[in-house]
């Protein structure tokens, strides 16, 4: 790509980030933004220029209530230019783009699947798209040489292209990412009425069903309202199976209660089993394996450089704190065949397991 | 505490586990079994004796099922004796042994919130219980002599003693844990209709949300139908949450519907920040830093070695993998404080960060 190819329009997050990434492999990307201050940080930190030039692609980084006359200004003004955005739903941008623009044909909808807690260009990084999926969703009127420069944008910058349909897009991400979302706010909400007693009674489970909970409602109503259409039937599955357990558990000694119970659980044990494992592969039941350390800087790191040099890989690692305990446990998951070598080695070295 | 005066009902993984533990500090504890093969495996693991002595204590630690009978027996060839169980719901065992037996003053009910995937004494670890909440709940008629007793036991190996009554740990764990285990099979339960290209886009978000979904049905069927009278005002409350989603998902340009996805998460993020933080403290919004590292051994000991020489204490830390991707992102959470010198420390070093 030459210097100055690449154009992005809003220099957020997202816009920013992309501009660093570029300038580490050479490329100097036009920007632009409807703010000054942001603009001028964003050049700051070396993520572009205010240089006009002719772009061969457009990467539109605007809120989303902006995204759709943004893409069609750009397309308009720049004849010839792939005109992409970085929306997190994508059907219904894309339709009013085919509405509104007579070259809707060099539009292409892209998510790069990369996010931080905090917005700005103050925020951005670098590497932010890093090993991350960034999903493409040409429609079937799209020019495929753009396809083929996204996909190379995304390579260039570490990210992992996917493309699939803007409508295979929005179903995904209502399952994966919108519908987890909902169910962790619902079940964070009952805990409004907990005591503190209660609470106190937390363990990881709580804290991992509900974590993302979290997140910035503000940002979420818009994301879950452009993509109602897909979440909607999701939520109205999940309603029809929480009534049949209310009903199971309202009256728990009527026939087949128990077995609604079981029915349940087991699809949720079988559901789990279908979310890939590290590097896309099936999966895979882990041992696990509790050590017990101190909660002071260096005690974890000298348990990790033992396994190190033990030569076990870890491949997943948690902490976990009891209210009220100094200590903490580390959970471990390591392959099944590694785990006894590493049991063995850890309590014959002095590290106290649970 | 003598040698020989506490027996334990039971040797699968809780009563093995127990028995491990209280030989550690050098009591003996005295075993038995229904099943040979299981307490010969205990007490050559060393978790105790087959030789009878009257007990002081008696810790009944069998399948649900069976609890009641088995605490009503030992009450009554006991005399004297202190009798508990470790069932993970408490209030109807304590109805049915004050209704079965003359001597339920001496019963004291306590559930140690510690467990592993696996079952059976081939599994004990003499650590199960250490920093882990014992929660100990008497009736109103219980000897206190008996309550200071349960006390010092759990002390003794590690736990840490709560006493509530068995209707408020009932509440408590409908909350904290059984609630929670439904909303996450009930979501993992949508999973099963996902196709591969849709979970190909899971990320950290929905692996914590539904990760206990992977729990065994059989023994949460157990549990859900004995505390079904505290989970089902539960369940309910969410239902209605889920309904009024559900209606506005349905019809989003309707008044009111992006207000009512406002309200649901907020609540739930509200929720979620009355989770008692690691040590018992209120929840910190500790600042996250994202490391990518090589997915080899050593190579997380390295960044962690690193940080501890630098002096940062760790508050929390998590890997993740993409799919397709062979390295690993590190995620750290460290005070605020911390996060800025922790940070430029990292990048001055080499170490790459998202």
């Amino acid at each position: 790509m030459n210097a100055g190819a690449i154009k992005i329009v809003g220099t957020g997050l997202i816009g920013t980030s992309l501009g660093l990434a570029l300038a580490r492999h050479g490329i100097v990307a036009q920007l632009s933004d409807q703010s000054k201050a942001n603009l001028r940080l964003a050049i700051e930190y070396g993520a572009g220029t205010e240089e006009k030039s002719v772009p061969e692609l457009v990467v539109v980084c605007v809120p989303p209530d902006l995204t759709v006359e943004t893409v069609v200004r750009e397309l308009e003004d720049n004849p010839g230019a792939i005109v992409t955005d970085v929306a997190s739903v994508k059907s219904e941008i894309q339709q009013k783009v085919q509405a509104q623009s007579a070259h809707h044909a060099l539009y292409i909808g892209s998510h790069p699947m990369a996010g931080r807690e905090k917005g700005g260009p103050g925020s951005a990084r670098a590497d932010l798209f890093f090993a991350r999926p960034w999903v493409i969703t040409p429609s079937e009127n799209t020019d495929h040489a753009g396809i083929t420069r996204l996909k190379d944008l995304a390579l260039l910058i570490g990210a992992l292209p996917i493309v699939m349909s803007a409508e295979e897009h929005d179903r995904a991400v209502a399952l994966v990412s919108h519908l987890p979302q909902l169910v962790a706010s619902t079940l964070a909400a009952r805990l409004i009425e907990g005591d503190e007693q209660q609470l106190n009674l937390t363990g990881q489970g709580l804290r991992d069903t509900a974590r993302i909970a979290s997140s910035d409602p503000e940002l979420w109503v818009q994301i879950l309202s452009q993509n109602s259409a897909a979440v909607a039937p999701l939520i109205s599955k999940l309603r029809k199976d929480i009534e049949k357990l209310e009903k199971a558990l309202s009256d728990i000694d009527s026939p087949g209660a128990l077995a609604e119970l079981h029915s349940l659980l087991d699809r949720g044990s079988r559901g789990i089993a279908k979310i890939p494992g590290k590097h896309g592969g099936k999966y895979v039941n882990y041992q696990q394996l509790t050590v017990v350390i101190d909660d002071t800087p260096g005690a974890l790191a000298a348990l990790l450089t033992f396994i190190g040099n033990v030569g076990v890989n870890i491949e997943d690692l948690k902490l976990e704190h009891s209210p009220g305990a100094q200590i903490g446990l580390v959970e471990l998951q390591v392959s099944p065949q590694s785990a006894e070598l590493l049991t063995r080695q850890l309590l014959d070295n002095g590290w106290r397991m649970v």
